[in-house]
């Protein structure tokens, strides 16, 4: 890493993702204003959007993050696109955890290993047991289900065609069908049908002013019952009030969270002892080797960028 | 049910295991003597094996369980085939449901879901925390690492296509290659090779005399260090005390076990606390529907049986 780093010259802004056991995923912070940023021709990480309107050189900004809410803003975009600029997510680095991720849920889920995990953590006398037979018949098969992708982008691509094999019916939705997506897409305004229709309820949302509180009561109410709800965007996109009550009620079939509002989730909220709701601490994007694959990534793009050529995750 | 149980006529043996909550997996347990079996046509379920012997009438052995260790003998092959009879496993009816259970071992397990529910699990003030650097730095992708099936069937063949998006490396060990396997298989002595070379090595093998013990600790003690292994064969094949030296000195990175020896496996034993070990209580078969699925199984036979056309998952 610290070679990498000396080759890369001038990186300014954000924090570095290092892939050790004691990373801390940097995804949802801001950076603080960095005077680095002043002279810097690449800034890589989560950088201070102040500093980066502020720069008269930044030219490519690099993020560490899948999702780029925070950044989609009219006057960056300008201030980039003015001086001959870019703007790269890490989508490339986290679409594949992020959908394994979300296959581990719905297999999860489907398998029961969470009642099995159950039976296998009660420590006290007659707690602990072999319940083959109430498992079994709460076991379901994921071939042949439906599933519902809120939100289309590399993850929900990649979560479509790792779903491949199990012959399952995948609907995506998004704001704008563009006619170029890998599976049936449909307008995201169609969503309160298509919940009703899924078996599963994959929310990949980003948190923007635009999503924030999408799945609302009444969404949630249109889910079929019975059926899950997994959420690996943003917390901010859940009314999680009206989830909780889903769940408590049994309308809802389960939820697997990766994301929660606010992060990270109070220990004593309703969510983490909801009966078949499964929190991830906002793992999804995690794995060894996080840290090498950003710079990797970073490597890649400042090579396109010298040779002229489209760099990879580009959205500004 | 009831209605296709009485069209079915004579069914003689074995228990039919029925789709409620309550359902139990008849697999492990040789149905009682039956004198139906005297008279009977077709057995289904897990028929006493002396009643098929003494049966003159016996043609079409319709078993409910994917293994048929028990029904591998001469004298019951040789008394079936000199009344022109057969003997089916249900296969086609836990290949998917078993499939499935071995890949969301891999993803949890790749995913560290383990990790999270203990997590969420804490439930004494400051045991629940919100581990996202130490579960991302832990987490693994399953894309692109090797896995060994030990034993190969249609199980295995499943898996082999289950894990087709993930692009893992795979080979299968079987007795016998007959270079008609959808995956680049080898010789089960092989074994010690390829578990050093593997990431993830999953055994599926069924409980025979042959198989009895045959991960020994030996063989255990070859399996690359930090590596993952399932079973979802039979208890029997495994030597667990060394398998728990293993994951207790860490040299084994981590054990789902669906299958083990005995069954239940007693509230005390050190496999139930060992660490990153989970056992899900002989559940990989077991689906909403799996009843209807077998009496449907078995009602494709007979149709397949009166038309004089090859009957499926037939052994004998």
């Amino acid at each position: 890493m610290g070679l990498l780093r000396e080759e890369l010259g001038r990186i300014g802004g954000g924090e570095l993702v290092l892939p050790t056991n004691g990373a801390t995923a940097s995804n949802l912070v801001e950076g603080p204003s960095d005077q680095g940023l002043v002279h810097a021709d690449v800034a890589f990480g989560q950088p201070n959007i102040a500093d980066l309107l502020a720069s008269k050189t930044v030219k490519l900004v690099q993020l560490t993050s899948a999702g780029w809410a925070r950044y989609e803003r009219e006057d960056l975009a300008g201030a980039l696109r003015g001086r001959g600029g870019a703007l790269c997510t890490a989508s490339g680095v986290y679409c594949e955890p992020c959908a394994e991720h979300v296959v581990a849920f719905m297999l999860a889920g489907a398998r029961r290993l969470v009642g099995a995990w159950e039976n296998q953590g009660g420590e006290r006398a007659g707690e602990r047991g072999w319940p083959a037979g109430r498992l079994r018949g709460e076991s379901r098969l994921l071939v042949g289900q439906r599933v519902v992708l809120v939100g289309y982008g590399t993850i929900a691509a990649r979560v479509a065609e790792l779903l491949g094999p199990l012959r399952m019916e995948v609907v995506a939705l998004r704001r704008r069908v563009r006619g170029d997506e890998r599976v049936r897409t449909r307008e995201i305004g169609e969503a309160g049908e298509w919940v009703g229709w899924a078996d599963h309820v994959v929310n990949i949302l980003p948190g923007t002013a635009e999503t924030a509180g999408f799945f609302g009561r009444e969404l949630l109410g249109r889910i079929k019952p019975g059926a899950m709800f997994y959420n690996i965007g943003r917390g901010t996109t859940v009314d999680q009030g009206a989830l909780l009550e889903g769940l408590v009620e049994g309308r809802i079939g389960g939820a697997f969270l990766d994301v929660t509002d606010p992060e990270p989730l109070p220990a004593g909220h309703g969510l983490w002892t909801a009966p078949r709701c499964v929190v991830t601490p906002h793992t999804a994007g995690g794995f060894v080797g996080e840290g090498e694959a950003l710079v990797r990534h970073l490597v890649g793009n400042l090579e396109r960028w010298r040779r002229g050529e489209a760099l990879e995750d580009r959205v500004v």
